[in-house]
């Protein structure tokens, strides 16, 4: 050896196993009971607590140089973190787009980490798992086999895969190579104002400029209007851009409107434009047994974006691509550099790898509790939950049409449903402010967790319900409660008036 | 109700929570028993094993419509997927760079997926956590605690994420808003030829172009060679380009090889560049008691990228970057649309959101399993385990160097050992042939998983140690195998050549 000092391996050789199996093996036993418990008694609890001052000091230690022990790690996770997360997994948390998560599914996430395998590339079992994974998902949505795709963190990496796939396959010049700079002409690309902020990021990412985004104006029900998407893409041909891609929102953030497919893929093909579908949460109501002709035409496009962790109830973080020109998916991100040499043989051989489709090399196992949680469960039980939903938001909007003090404020598409506290005769300044106390009222007496959102300047209660444990009686309490607390918050601000 | 069917909700109320909790208890104790065995004994088994071909039935299976059961996913996970890994775990794989896990880490992830908080943004625990291990690598590092990070899923976003801040800051318009396109000057950036794929693929992502990516020539350790970096960075800007980044490598993937951080450093400083560090593997070696000032210099960087999933052996996937100025970073990112308002109040209130530093809205509590353990172990012992492969490194050099059939093909700067078998008296072409059979070999014969590359064309073994469980013992296995097999492989290659 070439020197010795008190590193040296032969008098060290220190290991991150355990010294004590059987320890670990009843620590273990003791997270399933206690993480079991937290989601067996979710309805009992409340939605959401703000983080304790007293956990400053736990969060504000610097990095322990020595060991606390596996124990003490866990007796923090108990007290610090684990009575403070968002609230997600809440029955009555409606608020963004949140999925709920399975214990299940978790199981096998502690599978996945366990098991650990990197799924970038060679040859192993998981690459069988997510090519079939992203099989099934072809079939459900309409996508053909020979499409190719890619589970990812979630849709906004997604969406910025396809788009990157669109502007690399639509340049007339090699893009890869010789990058944006210098182009004969300016890339374009179409969405509606409702689009998700996602898409502006991986716009910006993608070195295009939130200018080459044009937001084309929606129609009452929020929906692109297609005649002005054509205006805009001719008045841009005119003007010297290249127009290349239309992004189809499958289910807005807002309202969950979803644009008329087959218009923009009439449009598309007319053009000679990618067809890029964000699809977050709305793609999966392809699944619902009465909703998925509220998607037709998803099938034409050319790629689409959808959210695993939202309405298929994954555990946070998992995202799917598909891209049905597989060629041109590879051709944006494939390389095969000395240290990844592919062979016929040994564990790097045989299979493509899985990192030629998207930005990462290393990869890790997300897709297993996909796999797991859909033969365990069946499709079929998650196209009934989203019309369970779907049929809740129906029930939701009955109740608020019923109500002379509600008022829905946008057109219910699917599972999103936005409205407010309006009992007649008070100023829409007024309005906002009272809708804004109430919502944070009912956050934070534990009443139900909707998030809010701005319809043309209308501050709304939003309800987005990608829920598996929502039940009748939740909406029933939620309109109930909206109703007595706007009416109390509207005395209030009445009063304040009175003592100006 | 607007209308009836056999899906509303007063007929139907599913969830995927299960009906019988003690069932899924006992099931949860059984995998923590299997996957805690599947660990103790991974050295008494094979290191890899082609996947079957009796598994094709079960991975072409078409979608489970209706349930198959949890029982029946998991015995089809331990049938079919659990023995066909990569192998990552074993004590003898050092194939290209990978970490093994840890079984507690692996709880942290079934405890993260379990709690399934959306870590984007929101008031809530799990902020506190990512914060506070942010601010612990911040300090581990050297960076200013006002230094801005973000965990993500491995180094290649966290490579594409610092290149987009840096391409964002360093422009002289507003490149978010209008993009490369028309822009004046072209950007270029710097690193050396042993740069990863990962950041060509960032350079090709963000519209730059592979082209703008400079590969500056390495000395002997395949170290930048700073002449000639300043050579063309003066060039480049005499004919117009706008040189803005240098990446320096910080532990190359064919040899470990580290760039002169300070002269980096200075150059950067000299020309107004900006300098990111890809860390993914080699950033930690800071953590080394007795190697830390290989990475000198490290500290002065902009920004820098490095994996938890290789050398801290956290499961995949997860990887961090920081950047010193936060300004720049939320610049590059932050956007805040209507249905995301901030308050001061509620779930939505007070934090600052860190979907706002990265490209994901939606984020896994992947940092759950980095605080746990680092916790539970003390961030001494990474350190120590991270000195012990350096020494294992430096331990196999000298078994080769003492044989006279084997060759060190490069120098070692940390824990890449590239070598091969070479008795003497052959020519190149035999012994690139000799050297690629003798690495399926190791593989297949379960002895041990190095991979491979070239060097300047010469097929290399190429042994990167990152493995908490790798023995002396396993180091002297390799090197009598590699000899007994080479010798063998020889005699049957010139028998083969005098048959011709």
């Amino acid at each position: 050896m070439e020197e010795q000092n008190s590193h040296t391996p032969a008098t060290m050789q220190e290991t991150l196993d355990p010294e004590d199996w059987d320890a670990l093996r009843a620590l273990g036993y003791r997270m399933i009971d206690d993480m079991l418990a937290h989601i067996e008694t979710l309805r009992e609890r409340p939605i959401w607590h703000p983080v304790p001052d007293e956990s400053d000091a736990v969060f504000n230690a610097p990095v322990p140089l020595q060991p606390e022990g596996m124990e003490k790690a866990y007796a923090d996770f108990k007290q610090h973190v684990l009575p403070y997360p968002v609230g997600n997994l809440h029955p009555r948390f409606w608020g963004w787009v949140m999925g709920n998560g399975t214990p299940f599914a978790a199981y096998s996430d502690f599978l996945a980490a366990a098991l650990n395998t990197n799924v970038g590339g060679m040859h192993q079992s998981a690459y069988w798992v997510e090519v079939q994974v992203l099989n099934w998902f072809k079939e459900l949505l309409g996508f053909p086999q020979s499409a190719s795709g890619l589970l990812v963190s979630g849709c906004s990496i997604a969406n910025l895969t396809a788009l990157a796939v669109a502007r690399n396959a639509q340049a007339t010049w090699d893009l890869r190579k010789k990058g944006l700079t210098g182009a004969g002409r300016r890339l374009t690309l179409y969405t509606s104002n409702q689009v998700h902020s996602s898409i502006q990021r991986a716009v910006e990412l993608l070195g295009l400029g939130s200018v080459a985004l044009r937001l084309i104006d929606t129609d009452s029900s929020f929906r692109m209007d297609v005649v002005k998407l054509k205006l805009a893409i001719k008045s841009d041909i005119a003007t010297g851009y290249q127009p290349f891609c239309i992004i189809g929102n499958v289910g807005t953030v807002n309202t969950g409107a979803v644009d008329d497919l087959h218009a923009l893929a009439d449009v598309a093909q007319e053009f000679k434009l990618w067809l890029h579908l964000d699809g977050a949460f709305g793609a999966l109501v392809k699944l619902a047994p009465d909703a998925h002709h509220l998607v037709d035409g998803m099938e034409r496009a050319d790629s689409i974006a959808f959210d695993l962790h939202k309405w298929l109830h994954m555990p946070y973080d998992v995202g799917c691509v598909l891209v049905r020109d597989a060629a041109a998916h590879r051709a944006t991100f494939a390389l095969t550099p000395d240290y990844l040499q592919r062979d016929e043989r040994g564990i790097a051989g045989k299979y493509p790898w899985l990192s030629d489709y998207g930005l990462q090399l290393s990869r890790g196992f997300r897709v297993l509790k996909v796999w797991m949680t859909i033969k365990a469960e069946g499709i079929d039980k998650f196209g009934r939950l989203i019309q369970q939903n779907i049929d809740q938001a129906r029930y939701l909007v009955a109740l608020i049409m019923q109500h002379p003090d509600l008022e829905l404020l946008a057109p219910v598409a699917m599972n999103i449903v936005c409205f407010r506290y309006n009992p007649g005769g008070m100023t829409e300044v007024s309005l906002n402010k009272i809708n804004d106390r109430l919502l944070y009222q009912l956050q934070q007496d534990d009443v139900a967790a909707p998030s809010s959102t701005r319809l043309d300047g209308t501050y709304a209660l939003r309800v987005a319900i990608t829920n598996h444990r929502s039940r009748i009686e939740d909406f029933d309490l939620l309109v109930a409660e909206t109703v007595k607390r706007g009416t109390a918050i509207a005395q209030t601000i009445t009063q304040e008036r009175r003592k100006l």
